[in-house]
């Protein structure tokens, strides 16, 4: 290639400039914002092909929900491995393959004239041809207090992670889904008592799991109930239950209390940039395309029918594979 | 539990029968047909979400097409393995997850009241309430001298799987169909020259692709021709070219050989249980399910945008999702 001039387009139609005597691409193909394993798988796909791309990445380790999860066992190839291994691993993998991974916050993303600009906290400004949304989902909270002064002091939302602390000990669950079902049929193998307290009657989630829940002795199943605060002062001794049918209230003692009453997607930088369902999930099929054309959602961030590593990994493949045909 | 009959229902509507003194499951809740990366993940997420579940899979070894594949480095986790690798490892994770892998060729599959039977090459049948198709698809061959002999040592039948190990080479695509002229586009991005022989002399694909195509000056469309042998000893050196219109013949020199003269999926047991589309694909979106009730496909085999091993795994964890929520 040969360049006349200070700024030039090649014959993709990508723009460079001259810095340091060196021509500069102005405008990359993709930046993928989130480095969850959608964010990293897309990264992945993305360099090897041949697009230039950044992930960008607020903590300074990648992985997302994943580096706070325990052992993960369902990740096909990986039989056995801690959410933070598993998490480096991964993102390993995509630097390894030749994927930069900034660690900066994004504060803006915005699209004009087919190019999207996204704004750093420190006023600097990065331009790409599409933008890949993978900042995934948080753990909803309850809102009740002690909770706040509790985490982690007795307050968990994931089982998985904190339950061996609880082994021959007691521990609460909150929630009516198969997250709540599910933690609680882990925890009821390591606690010596574990309570399911659920707001209704019956159970969201899957029968299969509450059938299985009923046949373990040491679960007690505390239904049109919800608690109203969690008690202790360095660590957790008891929940207050309110009965939602006469408003007796009753105390739970325990040692654990774990949360498991939904997940919020971290839609803030794309929600007035594409359509959200009601719970705020940006509406995006298998394809990952967005309602915004050069916009796509993977993972976690995205409306689908189950979140898990690998449906948030294929994620990231076909996000990649859209930006292809969009970029083309 | 205690049984008065020779045969009872459990709770679950569960069918048991009295064999040498058990009880025995007679109708187990998912068969999975097919043990490449979608049926081997179906079975995981079968047994780990408490089903029964059996994998059929036809040949002694599980794994699928990825077997016969070189180098695997897309799939986030596991940096580089070669897809005998991958298979085993893919094979010994669900198994020892406690997946029961039955070596025997089905050749019928049928639904009546509700419950499939499968039917076997001995005559034998088993019953099952809910199938997950998992028999994928097969790269189709030229049939030229040097083909087989040069299969993963710079014959390739997927660019996206392999086109990164063509970074900065030549290769030669070999097709004239929307696949072959999206892995031409690819390739271009990667390597230094992507010659396209195609034997008409217009091409079948999107004309947007061709045109795009002819925008790229390190792409050579080489038009009424057809490749005779490839040749090279452990590696591709070139291929055989000859005119469909004077029969005249050349040589191209290459490192690889991307045929793309189009995939079939597997689908003869399916074919006429499920609606499938034109080219046979069983019509299915993200979450596997198929126009049969409980029949559900994953992997290659069903409609879809992007077929990798990622995607492929993915679907096994949403088709087990989606069987879970038709048995309860």
């Amino acid at each position: 290639m040969s360049f006349h001039n200070k700024c030039m387009k090649n014959m993709y139609a990508k723009e460079f400039c001259k810095e340091d005597d060196k021509m500069v691409e102005v405008i990359k193909d993709i930046a993928v914002i989130g480095g969850g394993p959608a964010g990293l798988c897309a990264g992945l796909y993305a360099v090897r092909a041949g697009l230039s791309c950044v992930l960008y990445e607020k903590y300074p380790l990648s992985g997302g929900q994943i580096i706070n999860t325990g052992e993960i066992e369902n990740y096909l190839g990986i039989p056995s491995a801690d959410g933070f291994s598993l998490a480096d691993v991964f993102s390993r993998h995509t630097q390894n393959a030749g994927v930069t991974i900034v660690n900066k916050e994004i504060v803006s993303v915005k699209k004009s004239d087919g190019i999207f600009t996204i704004g750093f906290t420190d006023g600097a400004e990065e331009k790409f041809r599409t933008v890949i949304a993978a900042t995934g989902a948080v753990s909803r909270h309850l809102g009740v207090p002690g909770e706040e002064k509790l985490t982690a002091k007795g307050v968990s939302y994931c089982a998985h992670c904190d339950g061996a602390f609880y082994r021959g000990k007691t521990a609460v669950v909150i929630g009516g889904g198969d997250t709540a079902l599910t933690d609680a049929l882990y925890l009821s193998n390591l606690c010596k008592k574990v309570y399911v307290v659920h707001r209704r009657e019956s159970f969201r989630g899957a029968n299969l799991l509450v059938n299985r829940l009923m046949q373990k002795e040491n679960v007690e199943l505390v239904l049109n109930s919800r608690v109203t605060e969690i008690n202790g002062e360095n660590t957790v001794s008891s929940v207050t239950v309110e009965s939602v049918a006469d408003g007796a209230v009753t105390e739970i003692k325990t040692d654990g209390v774990f949360i498991a009453v939904g997940i919020t997607p971290v839609n803030g930088l794309f929600k007035n940039l594409a359509e959200v369902d009601d719970a705020g999930f940006i509406k995006a099929g298998e394809n990952c395309k967005t309602s915004l054309s050069g916009l796509f959602a993977a993972g976690d961030l995205r409306t689908k029918p189950l979140r898990q590593i690998v449906t948030a990994v294929a994620d990231g493949a076909n996000a990649v594979h859209s930006a292809e045909e969009y970029l083309r």
